[in-house]
């Protein structure tokens, strides 16, 4: 018998209008864990390749790993994967809430869908049973419109709902899927690839509570956690949230400033940590069973910028690129801001980002106010900013092109091509590589484009020797370059983070240097969900697996090291603050990246060698491959 | 401070008659851990390019590990590392017995040996004092009278010692360093470096007891090892020793006889454990707190071979290289020799295989009875057996020739290079590729030449499939193909056998498949030693380490794939029994190399490359490299 799964996966066809149950076996379980690792395989095994993101050939998949629904922190996490619409090429994100924990007490690990509906749809997923009900009258709504919705015509007030927004429906790049009406799996257009198979959401609700193989040591873990937060790093984030980050970024020139071309931002403390404590937010929010708690809540009542508690808060990343990214400093705006991107559906990296760009943009004379339909994009002009975040929303006006993400509309209008911060058409989210080099390489070779969340960042590093160590880091690192020993610090941390991934928990609270729990208990968690006698040399297996698996399903559609690549905007100088006059330099990446590659066991072309896939047990995947 | 080890390490200069002590630091144990691990540092570091082995500049490192002295199963190893002066290239041999353990009560960790002294010399180790005493009384000593006369000189009966015998002191290539007068580094000739030093031996007595970090965890483990001791597989070897797996060997036609011409022996019977157990072995003899207790203790007191207690018993390598490799099935013809191997200070497996290949060259009448100096050197000749390794012994006539090892003599002789069983100059030992396929593999790619002690044997897969997925080898083995899947089953348990060689502990005790203790219990074991978080992950990159750091010194001298061939023997089809017609495929084994050497890393010459290097945290073997 299986602990910490059901063994079930939903397979969902739109297109047929057919659910299926898959039971893959322990096999593939142990091999893929879940998450966007167990997505990834689904990915490659259903897509055919060059599939249309926004086609029935793409494979949307929903899964949860298997400490989700235990009462830990840090597991009730799904991960989204599919071709992105943003990119082009493989996408992922995942999101919290508690939604996942849900789902995996309706019977099933996992969703998988293909396919495309006639008409909009949604599916209804409860204690093992599955169906597709209609959605016509969900369509356009918002996101905390349509969760009560669908809790009123099923008559329950405890279903989750996990859906995509009016902006993916409008054909908005960077849709993301949103639960609880504040939790998003953000990036890469999840939501857009959900809303074009005309799937509006997915609400579960389930009494079939997984099974553990030992939850006396889950128990006890959890216990740990609850007792070693307060000592630990990321008590900073239960007390202020991600944004707690906010100020230390900014004190060391690495808080993203007017698109990329500071470091430091005058405003910052107006839209740090301790000032929404102070002003906006009245409380905070968790995840399913978590204690960390780093959700917040945030209200406003009075003013030109509405706040309503249900759509959450600004994290750090949406402080940062819809607040300094684009000079505005007035956190109220910023959190209007964020709630428009939560009732649309967008995420607020590539959103705000893709604004900041087009201020610069503007601030060049490369746009013009023509062009806005009178908007006055300046830096720094809030109203502008929430104004046009909610064009794109409905994908009208020069919201239409801004919808496109920020290197698509460089390209639309022909203007500020070297303006674009972005990766793989994936704008960059807020951690500068030009303090935290090793970001420059993870940056550029993750399959899915910039993401901030795939390995430890530089810094954390030295704190934290005793974690490290058992990744086998046990050299010190240099501070701020990229030599050989700092690119195997990513190439191992990005192995465990992937790890992570795969098993769908939360990276603030399993597996690396400064999160609440470390390598080890990440180890314990899954031995004692599982049964299985499970060892970091496995899991850090199955990360390496799961990320040759996404560098592979790119390969195949011929995308490779032509796209690991640094925009311009990381090899000009930053101006100002302690980062002043700092560049990412071009030949150390371009050496760490040759580097990588072979230590990854990639070919000069970036993809993955055979025997590096087969000594990942991935045969069958270098057999699609050919060569 | 330090666990598990006193943070010591001896430095003998013979040349100088200088002892200085170093202190490597956390660091250099955590990653080189200890053993042939970190004497393969040591030996890089060390000893130029194109070191002569028996010359003052060969490095000579003999290093416990961290759990060396505790009372629990499979500690008290060594592990001998120097330039082979049988094969040119790197050579190394673990050897068990009292030794190692009372070495760590002396306050010292490992003694590294460089020079050459002027006279002969021995060393006497105590409590943190080492001096060098003179050795002429004791050159030219058979192994019990030396010990014997260092417990009198030094008036100390408990006194242990490690040496070489005259065997090594003539010259024999494959010399070994014995204790306990039963006990062997057999392999590779580290005797005959030892020997090449002057030095004669080294005696060892203290009350340093080391510091563990967790005694209790230890004694948890080793409780649980003697209550699982029955149920285990190990169990067949506490009642029968190694010879136990003889049988067994011949059943699937996998004992190699008359020179790896068959893989059955019709005497197999007379030679098994069983009847070693019914005829010749009165008692059985264990290493220091082992319940395993494998050594097998013979006597025979008439007839014409004559074995002492003391010497210890026949192992079921030297069953087979000294019985069914020459055709002889005289167990007590086979104890005999292994006597005068141990008297000697010779290997077994290099002594008996060698005399194997004579006998093969006779019946084949390329070389005569006059060469012989008149021993009828037939296939079955107990007596001339027993001669001919005593004239090895002596290096006096034909044994001076077969003193060479088989590579050597062939050469000299210029006749049945076809025959020798071989590689890289180092004979094969008893386990044949041709019904475990992926020793095909791992014998050619070995650094030190042919060893079944470098990773799981192939039938050993199926039965513990638990273990064998903490390795992340989830899949089912072919049962005789080298295919990829193979390639990585060899691969990665390759690597956890050199993690519990550089922790220097017994194989059959730790770490694999079917012995004692699993992958986890062996990271268990190393944490408890040294309170260090250690994971699997960690330990299988030490186990890498050690392997790369002995591939890059082989490739210093320009050693590489040239090298990692197999003898024609094994391409040749066997005779009669199961394995009646199967050989080594060729291309199937060249295929498999290839795969092999991208799977670890090694450019297409069989060096690892820099990136490789690099990865292992070992960037400064790269630099002396080059390129």
């Amino acid at each position: 018998m299986l602990h910490g799964y059901h063994g079930k996966i939903l397979h969902v066809d739109l297109t047929a209008g057919a659910l299926t149950v898959e039971e893959p076996g322990e096999a593939i379980y142990r091999k893929y864990l879940g998450g966007t690792g167990l997505g990834a395989y689904y990915l490659f095994k259903h897509t055919p390749p060059h599939a249309d993101p926004l086609g029935p050939e793409n494979t949307l998949s929903l899964i949860t790993g298997p400490v989700a629904g235990a009462a830990i922190p840090g597991q009730s996490r799904v991960g989204a994967i599919a071709v992105s619409p943003l990119t082009g090429v493989v996408g992922e994100a995942s999101g919290g809430g508690f939604w996942a924990a849900e789902l995996k007490n309706t019977g099933f690990d996992g969703i998988v869908i293909r396919g495309q509906a006639a008409r909009p749809v949604y599916l209804w997923v409860h204690d093992g049973q599955a169906e597709l009900r209609d959605a016509a009258s969900l369509w356009g709504k918002f996101a905390a419109e349509v969760e009560d919705a669908i809790r009123g015509e099923l008559s329950d007030p405890r279903i989750h709902v996990l859906q995509c927004g009016p902006a993916a429906e409008a054909g908005v790049r960077f849709g993301a899927l949103i639960n609880n009406a504040n939790r998003a799996n953000g990036r890469s257009g999840m939501g857009t690839v959900m809303a074009s198979k005309r799937l509006k959401a997915i609400a579960v609700r389930g009494s079939l509570r997984p099974h553990f193989a030992d939850p006396k040591a889950l128990s006890a873990l959890a216990r740990w956690g609850a007792q070693h937060l307060a000592e630990s790093s990321v008590s900073g984030m239960h007390d202020f949230g991600t944004a707690n980050v906010l100020l230390p970024q900014n004190l060391v020139g690495g808080l993203p400033t007017r698109n990329w071309s500071s470091g430091v931002f005058e405003g910052a403390g107006l839209i740090s940590g301790p000032y929404m404590a102070e002003t906006i937010r009245p409380a905070t929010d968790t995840c399913f069973a978590c204690v960390v708690a780093c959700k917040p809540v945030t209200e406003v009542t009075e003013g030109p910028f509405s706040v309503e508690r249900r759509y959450g808060g600004p994290e750090y990343e949406t402080l940062a690129t819809l607040g300094s990214y684009c000079g505005v400093s007035d956190v109220k705006a910023v959190a209007r801001a964020n709630q428009l991107c939560n009732m649309y559906g967008m995420d607020t990296i590539s959103c705000g980002a893709t604004v900041a760009w087009a201020m610069d943009c503007y601030e060049h004379g490369l746009i013009t106010r023509e062009q806005t339909g009178g908007i006055d994009l300046r830096f720094g002009n809030a109203e502008a900013m929430v104004r046009i975040v909610e064009l794109i929303g409905v994908r009208e006006g020069f919201g239409a092109v801004l919808g496109e993400g920020s290197a698509r509309a460089a390209q639309a209008l022909g203007v500020g091509q070297e303006l674009v911060a972005a990766i793989k058409g994936r704008e960059l989210p807020a951690h500068m590589p030009q303090v935290k080099r090793s970001l420059a390489l993870m940056y550029a070779v993750n399959p899915g484009g910039a993401d901030h969340t795939v390995s430890e960042h530089d810094p954390d590093y030295a704190g934290f020797p005793e974690r490290m160590a058992e990744l086998d880091l046990l050299d010190p690192q240099p501070a701020n370059a990229l030599n050989a020993e700092k690119v195997r610090y990513a190439l191992y941390t990005q192995r465990l983070v992937s790890a992570v991934d795969s098993a769908s928990l939360c990276w603030f609270v399993f597996g690396g240097a400064w999160q609440l729990y470390g390598p080890s208990q990440f180890v314990e968690a899954i031995a004692a969900a599982t049964g299985w006698n499970v060892s970091l040399w496995e899991l850090m297996k199955v990360g390496e697996r799961r990320i040759n698996l996404m560098r592979a399903f790119n390969a195949r559609d011929g995308v490779g090291a032509e796209a690991d690549v640094l925009p311009a905007k990381l090899l000009k100088p930053l101006v100002g603050g302690p980062s002043d006059g700092v560049a990412v330099p071009l030949e150390e990446f371009e050496a760490a990246r040759a580097t990588y590659y072979r230590m990854a066991g990639w070919d000069e072309r970036g993809h993955p060698t055979r025997a590096k896939l087969e000594e990942l047990a991935l045969g069958w995947v270098a057999d699609e491959l050919g060569g």
